[in-house]
């Protein structure tokens, strides 16, 4: 099995480096639009092939699968002719520029029965899988709240907010741990050097009270990459920017000592200890790559397939209609 | 001159504390309606004189001003009825329950030409001063954006909710910093273990791009109060939860180097030295309580007068009815 | 019982809140040389007693225990006069000046059947009895390293050097938490201002490779407070000034995989999860008063006796010795 | 001119990468007497060439100078044969096993006219740099203490202990940044799983009443990597495991107000702003490379020159006699 890689831009190395190392893959064929990048790629990487046309890579039978790592506004596009091409795909994220061009890539490789992955990296570190088993195994309790914050100074992007260029990390990881259906999206901005946001609150909602909050920044002195979760049991701090003990679990909470009535409650506090689980520190983008290489041998799906990569965008579609309207809740229908 | 303290609470020992420590202040009459709480004070403070009622304590001619450290609920009330008296009126924050009822004390401080203020601590602390000299002296540049997190475990009360709580705090902190009129305000919540939100987000609107957002929670395992101010010029982060540094600034931030149109802006990153001020660490409490006796002295206005505190009860009262509203865009008019 | 605190310096007062706070004490009577800190002791307690001088305070026959804060070099003298009066005795720490005043004491209290106590209060914190468990339950392992270090801007003194004002807490915390007897001594130092030295690092020896280390500063920019203790099965970080979290454990080692000879040895890294116990938050002059008194009344030895003062004392003298010969180990036999 | 790197294990990689990244050099030979890694080096760099015994490398008329990044103990022999054949010469730390080996290689550098330098690599840290420039400006005043502090768990090495692992790191900072001749050395260490310490404590002294203290440790369980430097005027915190603002700067000290003699001396104390200067991230080693590249072509003595290797090792060997007597201090002479 060969994977074409298109684009040799910011990720496109990576994908090239990490697809390279899976012992599934035979070699790798990469396209890019400029020759001067394409040269780099080569230089880089010697044993990589090249492709001078997206037609001749997807022509070549040898290319089992295609990754893109191009602007988002080109994933639908590259995305639909691969798959008509009968390629497998993975899309960087965020899947593409809207929920209907997410569906008809879904609809396209159902239809031709191919894989159909999205490059949620996050989803496979081994702090949010840590904090995954937390939640599936019952020792969070039920989830209260998700806050996220994603700040730091830039990177800004001419084509895109800072809400589709950081968001779609904390909307996967939120997803992927949560797995329930948001109910509607509230998010307030502001933008200070282009007609894009360079700042964005964003609020999902979901049917009871669990509240998802977001933070998204371009403007901050200091880079935070933090995730706050509140279970009824335990809550979690998940801290990116620690370089161990990344996930700190607190047997913290309340507990309702007598509820005679909504109007009257006796809480108690409960502050035990804290505990900070070892992460598994495989590099979450060989994992990534080696679970799409696996799903395209095995057929099965996935973890973060088209539906997740769906779900990410009809977020952010909303996220930008709520911005347009001034916050205004935006429900959500599955 | 002497001072009544109403209430002998959580906040009432601190104040009767400081105002004995205050040079001009000649004796501390305390009243609280629980036998208890006034036999504990008068243990606490041996010098402290105590009243049997209110109505005592307002009659006595030597006590020419009244602390009301009481439930927000009776601020009103009890404040109204002291600036009918005659005496100068301290209130705990915030400072009352409604604008309507800020409105009439406003009225009846000006009336009977007495001075009104509001216990803002905060904006008597070094570190909130620091900022707002940065700020006044134009070293900041212009605010684009103001980024509050007060988050804790506990403490729930059953007259109130986390917005009323804490958020006081830093709405009182932005308000003396940024010094304009805020346009609107929305807000989105959750409650948990009764009909009282524990968890808030609340964003403030201005006439420019200028956005303020705070984080209010009460359900957090991990303390954090924390403020980052972004200016056009320096950004600061302000850790209170920092034993000393508690204001740092940051000589970053992105200038634009070419502006073709909106939507063709090439921005440029600037990174410069940190920098940590020498904060002046005397007691905030203490300052507070003496611009209020210093005012009564004078006569001029206090720095956290009646209308910084109707200013700050204007945006929980928006902030409660856009809670209500789903977070709907709630507009401020001064 | 009435207690008689000597002294109304900067340990004196919290001594004297304390034994105020404990059941079974009666009454505190207090005694200092100048007129001016005890008219100060009378203000900020009112329901303290006073002796004018320190015979009418061992006159006293209500006063069944005498608590000494005053400069070390006076421990001894006042000690021993307390203790031939037949009153039980607690001491500041260090206990006395040197080794020699330290037996007198003991040997005084002895023969009268008296406790004797130091004031090593670090050893009464939840975060060091925590410790102490873990070596204990043999969790810890056996411990192989106790690297301390206690740095601050000043507060320089007169009569002291680094070496006997910060080590004392460090040296106590070790040998409660250890229990072996060191087998040498050896430190250097430099000194800036006076004849007294203002850095120092000290190294304890044991009998097999447990080694101690101790580096006290009044000079550094920076506060630090951390013990860091190596056990072969589990490592502690006690850091002082967290908040929170003082204790973290971690799972973290070296194990040996195969041992062909001293010369030829493959170890293996052992990284598990990291773990901070909760603590009791007690405060621990509460709990070092309370079994002063619960020593007096039931006849039991205290943890901080008369001995373990004396251990610290033997290592602050050898530690001066050691000084005074650029370093060379000074044995220490028991 | 083209280089040859002796040695493709741990650090050999990283030298082939920079030598190849700077203008001047035209190519890269490596040699290693393993097959395996040269056929490793030729995978990971394409473009390298490689020699298949050290004498093939020394005979190449294009090789202009030699990088040994071998084990110690093969510094000496392999960099004298260098150094014979008339190549400029780069080895890693430390320069030799011995003073003694040091003193050949400069001696053999000085006949024969050739650059000869040791990788300091930390020297070259902007972080570092910067240190130096407030040292040499005179802004940090007289230096009164340099503390450091280097531990992590591990690595374990055979054919060393931690001294000669980790102390030539900071050894070499501290020189660079003090520039005095030391007079004595002392050490104590321990060790657990072999004849070689695994953790130490280094003492060096100046002349004056500067004294430089090193904790190095393999047993740790967190990584710590940081030095205090105490100045008459301004105290320094070089943090380097901060990601950014490595070097905090303090306005703080003791200023001595009145010295009636030295024995009575009144102190204050001194607190003003801290400051973190933007340090210049550019890659230490290919500051480093780039050095010993220009002084080969200009005939300038590098920083870290034969010499400053030379200090560093005479420290190593008089810590390796103090460990074996028990701590005593070993004199030091130019």
């Amino acid at each position: 099995m060969k994977i074409g890689v298109v684009g040799f831009g910011y990720w496109g190395p990576n994908l090239v480096r990490n697809f390279q190392g899976t012992s599934s893959v035979e070699g790798v064929v990469c396209y890019d639009s400029s020759e001067k990048r394409l040269a780099l790629a080569k230089q880089k990487f010697p044993s990589l092939e090249t492709a001078k046309t997206y037609d001749e890579l997807l022509n070549r039978k040898d290319v089992t699968a295609i990754a893109i790592a191009t602007p988002v506004s080109t994933h639908h596009p590259l995305g639909l002719k691969a798959l008509q091409a009968g390629k497998h795909l993975l899309l960087e994220k965020p899947m593409a520029g809207s929920a209907e061009h997410c569906k008809e890539l879904i609809d396209m490789a159902e239809k031709n029965k191919l894989v159909l992955m999205v490059d949620h990296t996050f989803v496979y570190t081994g702090a949010v899988r840590k904090v995954k088993e937390l939640v599936d195994d019952g020792r969070l309790g039920e989830i209260m709240y998700f806050d996220s914050v994603r700040v730091n100074l830039g990177l800004f992007q001419h084509d895109t907010n800072v809400v589709w260029d950081l968001a779609p990390h904390d909307l996967s990881i939120m997803d992927y741990i949560i797995g329930q259906e948001p109910t509607g999206v509230s998010a307030v901005g502001t933008k200070h050097f282009s007609d894009k946001e360079d700042i964005a609150y964003i609020t999902v909602r979901y049917a009871n009270q669990l509240l998802a909050h977001f933070h998204v920044n371009w403007m901050s002195p200091v880079k935070v990459r933090k995730i706050l979760i509140g279970g009824s049991k335990l809550m979690v701090v998940y801290d990116d920017m620690e370089p161990s003990e990344k996930i700190r679990v607190y047997d913290k909470g309340v507990d309702i000592k007598e509820r005679e009535s909504i109007y009257k409650v006796l809480v108690q506090y409960r502050t035990g200890d804290m505990w900070a689980p070892r992460i598994d520190l495989n590099e979450a983008l060989s994992l990534m790559v080696g679970e799409f290489v696996d799903a395209i041998k095995t057929g099965r799906r996935p973890t973060t397939d088209g539906k997740s990569g769906l779900k990410v965008v009809r977020i952010l579609e909303a996220t930008q209609l709520s911005l347009a309207q001034n916050g205004a809740m935006i429900p959500l229908t599955s």
